[in-house]
């Protein structure tokens, strides 16, 4: 099936070189004459025009630099040439718009000046990436350069002589693409990099295709598509097949889709407009537009969930201009992306995608973006562990849980699964680091991701996970990882009763741990509950961390503890624990121990099962840091001894309004006082959790088999019969 | 002329009584009837009032409890019996606006509770206050509830037939308001509250005057104006003449201010209702309408600065409603104040003065604060030191530098003198703490101020400032701080050289330090520059600590320190510094030393005269707090032991672009590569910063006389020399 659509994409694309009219790739013929005769009459593409002018004005301006490649990201080199690229592909678009000639004619000469100064070059001198490209560090950037390039070179293609075209596609862009698929004759390591699935891959995919299109050389846009070999065992189709979910999920998760999607839809657009036939949007059931909606919906406040290797990014990132802007050219029925784009983007590509949104926002068309509970499905054949998601459906409630139970995520992956998190109220509340980077800041560690990534950010302790024995699961080894996954076990989305759960049986050898996670609406609480079970079961004892990173202020621990005053030391020595003071020492209550902190206007307590001989830990981020790469920021932990089978009964309560500013304050103390396992017999568990005014919530999942339609029947200990129907139920009292 | 005018007012009054009409305070009968014929065209007031309807009608459901006396602010009794003055201030008023009897019948049902209820009451148990009330822990909070409840009563007074009239003034309101001015006959703390000249007096005459006034006793309206024994040595006017300075300051600083003026502008408004011929907007040059704009001045981003005990508060403060709409209602002519209205607080008092802005945000004629540069002198007497805040005139930034060289505070202040602080870019760069609390939170030390505000939060190295042998000065005692305060020298809000700059002779025996502060457009530096010369001369060899505490990550420090990662240990044992954890630690730098953090998507660098000697720590704010009371937050310090005469010669750049939603960074290193002191004479200050490009600022400070028409010609080392006139001028190169 794959092969024969292959197959048919090469047919159509046979006859389309005759045709071909520039420009083409992200603007067309037809589109600049429209956008032309609309200019003053569509806001937020007049305003993002005029941006990209007053750019392509300043790019006119400047002395023309090209240096000699030396610095990392971030390094004067590389944002040089950075510069240098944006340059022509403004000038581009603002020759198209505007007609005026100097910005033809700088592209024209920054083009040449790199003629003259491309063929020398070697290998980039840094060494540090093991994909070295020659302007850049790493082909990556390489390739992106090309994506740009290649637009500007469409632009002013009919402005060129035919030499000076046969000049620059000889000397310079034909080398330039050969050197993306190959690399230099003493070290071919872009040929593996070009075949491989991944999002080096992507961009180099959309460089080579793209600048295929413009020169018209068919050859490259197949290779780009199919692969170097044209056997479409690699190549942009291939990507499409393998790299995401049938729910549109990235196997690198929410941060790296954002990158990811970039070069996708930005040569999907261009091959769409290269060949409409080949109805690329609808490629896999419009698997583009799936993945485009599903990190709309991976993101809190517009911003990206932190999970795996993520920084501070959301939807007015760069990316999601080009990915929300495309997505609607192809599906304009999707009036949320209205939203998104002028709500939080207040900018719009300047092409055919762009000026399409920008009269659909003046046209008042735009509807807010919903969000609510997903289950994303992981790996090329969906069936690598899952990321949900669980949304209140009160509107009013601004708040997301979500679970992690995916495959690894490849080299940006973390070693955690099972892990939850917490957003509310506009704040993260239970947090995942995310990435140990300062992207582009030379001080530290020239912007790459730093040491602590990896000794930090990526261990498992970093989650709010089990940790067993105080290790990183597989020996911190992430292809190791990359072969198991969790299973997910059952997730509903029923109003009132949310639930995700996994299994995890090969994170540890000999231990099983699973995980059911509920987000409740509980009659008596102000807020909605967290209710966590979390069950491990092993062949002989172990020590069993519970760490929750939280975000905010220590308010309370429901037991006496011992806060480290003159002296501070660390909770471990390796696997990430030697990053962690400890701020404090406690032993857990008799039955429960809660702990309570602040963020923003409310309070947040987890409420666990614990014993005397529980050890509970305050913690601090930032020992074993020597050049100040890691923020600081809070932990609790509670770590149960020789211990095999357990279960970590835990609540999050959300509580209480503490307005500063009007000066009131309520419900500021948390109401759950127990928790008892009723049942606990490899088949049900049986949950309490006990609140103040007598209420209480009997938790009820049946572990042994997710069938949503068996009513099943247990006996609680005190010989009280107990129903219900389906995975799972609460009971209020 | 005090006592003069004071006649007159009470001459003027006396002609009142006859004509008392209710209601009198907050709400006129006049005004009632515009209100409600406007019902429906004015959008802030009505849904004001609708706020207000809707929380009457929350109250007349609501089953009228009075809990016997027992907890502190944040507790159930004390909440419960704020809610009730609540519910009665908003049914009262309801009541005026509806008509609707059930909102005056709940407030008659809530007073004659009270009426039962209090006179039983002995002083309230909890015994933490030296002034402690009946229903409430202390008498502050027992005026706050008369001043609400005067106007529930004002409201409602028509309504109720006369013999309850009666039985409520004599069972209630009169012991009350005699509580409020002597106490209790077994306890007559309050005579000396009463007549003190704080806040607390200010919110007990505000409730004695304005019950007084619906009760038409016009001897107590006297008593709340001139004390109780009407000699006009205390009382509401000796207030407005003491506690302000006549640029509106207030000596407690911002975060107070916002709090004392509400019941000022509150009983104020009363008055002038009462008797407008008293003009009580217009004493002392209009005083509160000073301190309003003063007020509204010391604020960023619309958050009060924080110094002295600060929390969190700003413009959406309920204080701040009273504060804009009585002031408005004052001087319709400032039209900022609807601005701040309509930006920040999106609500309004239901009373004439909130109706007269909700009817001027309808006209639309808000016009936007201007927020500038000023200088707000300190004390009664305006000669107690002065707070400076220095604003660039370039309306593109958003920044200011605060230099607070006031008089100690009263029991609020700090023992920081010449301290600077740094905002920019909406977020605090160079921090003060402010206060070490958390209001209302139980856990928290029942909410009130915690000791750590006494041994950290006040102590002089929690703020940005000299500290002289690790000592807080005056042995933290601040009633003998209070009785000097720093000699302000010279400022200037010259546009691109803009100065604040202080001496202070008392802090330390032996030791005079002076501060010159300059807030400068260099051309050849992408933003203002702030240049610090902290000059210290004393008669023998001391330690000087050269804080800055900042908000942000570090990004590098330009010599090689050592971080500590297994352990880490205070940095002091007493005075403050037993609440650091010294991080790391470093010899400065040959010349200077060069600081750099990350805040936001900016850069900052302090960079400052050093030699080797120097000692560089890097630490953070939470050692020495077993309860966790405080804050983790960073802090940098340069140490110059067995120094005499030294001078600290700084600047702070605020420099590049570091935006990772579009991945783009620029000039991340800062430029300041040298400092060079060329005369230190005790005449003249003149150093030259050096940056790259082979730039520099020489900057030349006259420090013998603050004459600003003085031309000034050194001599420098090397035999060049240089003029300027007045005390402050910059040479760039």
């Amino acid at each position: 099936m794959k092969r024969l659509l292959i197959l048919l994409v090469a047919l159509s694309l046979g006859g389309m070189l005759a045709a071909a009219e520039h420009p083409m790739l992200l603007l067309t013929r037809g589109g600049v004459k429209e956008m032309k005769a609309a200019r003053g009459s569509v806001p937020t593409f007049d305003k993002s025009l005029d941006r990209l002018v007053a750019d392509a004005d300043k790019a006119v301006e400047r002395e023309i630099c090209l240096p000699v490649p030396k610095d990392g990201g971030g390094g004067y080199s590389h944002e040089m040439h950075k510069l240098n690229y944006y340059d022509m592909y403004n000038c581009g678009i603002a020759f198209q718009l505007t007609g005026d000639k100097k910005y033809a004619e700088k592209v024209r000469k920054i083009l040449f000046a790199y003629v003259d100064f491309y063929p020398s070059l070697d290998f980039h001198p840094l060494g540090l990436s093991s994909n070295p490209g020659r302007i850049f560090w790493q082909t990556l950037n390489e390739s992106v350069f090309l994506v740009h390039t290649s637009v500007a070179y469409d632009c002013i293609y009919d402005f060129l002589s035919k030499k000076d075209r046969k000049t620059l596609e000889e000397k310079f862009f034909r080398p330039y693409a050969d050197f993306i698929m190959t690399g230099l004759p003493h070290n071919r390591a872009n040929i593996k990099m070009f075949a491989t699935l991944n999002n080096w891959a992507t961009w180099a995919c959309a460089g080579v295709g793209m600048i295929g299109m413009v020169m018209g050389d068919d050859t490259l846009v197949q290779k780009a598509l199919k692969g170097s070999d044209l056997t479409g065992e690699s190549g942009f189709l291939r990507q499409m097949d393998v790299l995401f979910s049938e729910d549109g999920y990235f196997t690198e998760g929410a941060y790296y889709l954002r990158y990811a999607i970039w070069p996708f839809v930005t040569f999907a657009e261009c091959l769409d407009h290269y060949d409409p036939s080949l109805r690329i949007f609808g490629y896999r059931n419009g698997i583009l537009l799936k993945a485009v909606d599903a990190l709309l919906q991976m993101a809190y406040e517009g911003e990206f969930m932190h999970f795996n290797d993520a920084l501070e990014k959301g939807y007015s990132a760069q990316e999601l201009i080009s990915a929300v802007d495309i997505a609607y050219h192809a599906n304009p029925s999707d009036k949320a992306l209205l939203w998104v784009s002028d709500t939080y983007q207040h900018n719009v590509l300047v092409s055919d995608a762009g000026f399409a949104v920008a009269k659909g926002i003046r046209n008042g068309e735009a509807k807010k973006l919903q969000l609510r509970s997903g289950y994303y499905r992981d790996g090329g054949d969906s069936n690598q562990g899952a990321f949900t998601i669980l949304r209140p459906y009160n509107k009013k409630l601004n708040s997301a849980v979500t679970f992690k139970a995916t495959s690894h995520g490849l080299a940006h992956g973390h070693f955690d699964r099972l892990t939850f998190a917490y957003y509310d109220a506009g704040n993260e509340i239970i947090t995942d680091y995310g990435a140990a980077r300062f992207l582009n800041i030379e001080a530290k560690y020239n912007g790459h991701y730093t040491h602590e990534n990896e000794s930090w950010a990526k261990s498992t302790i970093a989650h709010n996970t089990l940790v067993v024995d105080q290790k990183t699961y597989y020996g911190h080894k992430w292809r190791k990882s990359q072969q198991t996954w969790p299973e997910p076990y059952y997730h509903s989305f029923r109003e009132g009763l949310q639930m995700a759960s996994a299994v995890e049986r090969n994170a540890y050898p000999g231990v099983v741990y699973a995980r059911y996670l509920v987000y409740a609406d509980v009659p008596f609480l102000e807020y909605p509950l967290i209710m966590d079970l979390l069950k491990v079961k092993a062949d002989g004892p172990h020590q069993y961390d519970y760490p929750i990173h939280y975000n905010g202020h220590m308010i309370s621990l429901s037991v006496p503890y011992t806060r480290a005053v003159t002296e501070m030391k660390t909770l471990g020595s390796d696997n990430g624990y030697q990053h962690l003071w400890v701020e404090a020492e406690a032993s857990g209550g008799e039955g429960t121990t809660s702990y309570t902190w602040l963020t923003g206007y409310r309070m947040y307590t987890v409420t666990t099962t614990t014993t005397p001989s529980t050890e509970v830990k305050i913690c601090r981020l930032g020992a074993g840091d020597p050049d100040f790469n890691l923020r600081s920021e809070p932990m609790y932990l509670l770590r149960e001894k020789n211990a095999a089978d357990h279960l970590f009964a835990s609540c999050v309560e959300t509580h209480g309004k503490y307005d500063l500013q009007v000066e009131q304050s309520a419900n500021l103390v948390h109401s759950c006082k127990g928790i008892e396992t009723l049942l606990d017999d490899g088949s049900a568990l049986v949950v309490r959790y006990d609140f103040i005014g007598g209420h209480s919530a009997t938790l009820c999942v049946w572990t042994a088999s997710a069938d949503e339609s068996l009513t099943h029947t247990v006996t609680l200990p005190s010989g009280e019969s107990l129903s219900w129907t389906g995975v799972v139920d609460a009971k209020y009292i």
